[in-house]
């Protein structure tokens, strides 16, 4: 019987809130067993490229990663936000070590190609060097992943960590039963947008449909389901969609989806 | 016998010259045996601070890490810095893994203690996680430091990248045979600093002693040969001090120190 592995992402409005954060992180923490955490930057990065007066740069309202910009997500995910979440993991006893897709060659990827629009340093993943990630947890580490990869020619990539945390979870099914979390300032997915307690307490394959011609699953959720869908059909067990009361025994009010 | 293991930290005018940088991750992605690259960030911290509109504190002409400082050297250090690095070797063959301190708890520190001048968070070492390096070692990777590490109570620290070397070379010494490099622009200790060509091949304890009373070593080189020193009576067989030609063949012009 494989072992299990818990894969946690985070959202952009958890890491923004202190309080919030170090609540994750005590549950996180509590977590009695492989795990592995992935966040993404939030507003941060913004901030930094405002004090330094670079302009985000825009196309047909998507952000492009240029090379200044690029740097700047390096410094705040790669350094900032990950290094702050590693030693206040450290505090509470978990033995987490931070990392990119350079680091180990962990997760490697391609400059997303220029079609219509070009992205600039953005990275589509190719990999996930399961090994490797396996041996960081047979030593009892926690690794904690932030949203950049690498081309394995030396080059850095900015890239989405909802994708990351699947492709994570994707990877790591080959050796662990896998379920992946995504936990954010909703209690899951729900029904009526504008009631959050209309969480729709599991998805398959077949309702899934459904709620996207009903109109359920819109905007910023659909490309996150999409992930979990992919996730799921290659071989993740179980992806849970939810709050921080998704690490809360005696909780059920979050969304799970299966096949 | 014990396993040989090079421990090599490099200047800051190196960081910043990527000819030259480039020129050393690939003699140090060469080196056929377990190897640990440690370096400091150069002018970009400064850079970035300028930018980011922050006042470089100095009291009696040492710069103090605030609470600002600190955040720009974890962003540049641990993240710019670092990542550039563990990327480029990447693309060298060369599996590098990027870490502070507080990373996989390698390097626990203490603020410094405030006396007449506080240092804000400056870090003193207090002792090296070498179980779980050598564990990272046995995996064929090669660990890359930045200068910060952590109090275990989730506070990073900026520490200097000459004592992160040595401090790493010491903990490292009770497993492996260890070499400790300082590589930086000076071919090594010079005799007389306005020669280049004045190298002092060795360097024991008691020349050492004369080399200081004679003034041969003095301002920045000092505190780093007491580093040396230190390493030395704490186990470390050897400290190399020289420019990038220390990894090349046939060359033998760079200070060597032993007790």
């Amino acid at each position: 019987m494989k072992q299990q592995l818990s894969i946690i992402k985070i959202g952009g409005n958890i890491i923004e809130n202190e309080s919030e954060l170090f609540k994750f992180l005590d549950l996180f923490s509590k977590i009695d067993r492989p795990k592995i955490f992935v966040h993404g930057g939030g507003k941060k990065a913004n901030q930094v490229l405002e004090k330094m007066g670079i302009a985000t740069k825009m196309v047909n309202g998507r952000r492009i990663t240029d090379a200044e910009s690029l740097d700047v997500a390096v410094m705040v995910y790669g350094g900032l936000t990950n290094k702050k979440i590693v030693s206040k993991l450290q505090s509470l006893q978990c033995n987490a070590i931070g990392m990119s897709g350079a680091d180990g060659n962990s997760i490697h990827a391609h400059k997303r190609p220029v079609t219509d629009i070009d992205y600039g340093f953005a990275g589509d993943v190719d990999g996930v060097n399961t090994n490797l990630i396996s041996n960081l947890l047979k030593l009892e580490l926690s690794p904690v992943f932030c949203a950049l990869t690498h081309d394995q020619k030396g080059q850095l990539l900015n890239t989405n960590a909802d994708t990351i945390a699947s492709e994570l979870a994707i990877g790591m099914s080959t050796t662990f039963e896998t379920t992946l979390y995504y936990c954010f300032e909703l209690n899951g997915v729900l029904q009526n947008f504008q009631d959050k307690n209309s969480v729709i307490k599991k998805i398959d394959s077949n309702s899934y449909e459904s709620l996207i011609s009903e109109g359920s699953i819109a905007n910023g959720m659909l490309p996150k389901m999409q992930n979990c869908f992919h996730a799921l059909k290659n071989g993740v067990k179980e992806v849970r969609i939810g709050n921080l009361g998704l690490f809360e025994k005696e909780n059920t009010n979050y969304t799970t989806l299966v096949l």
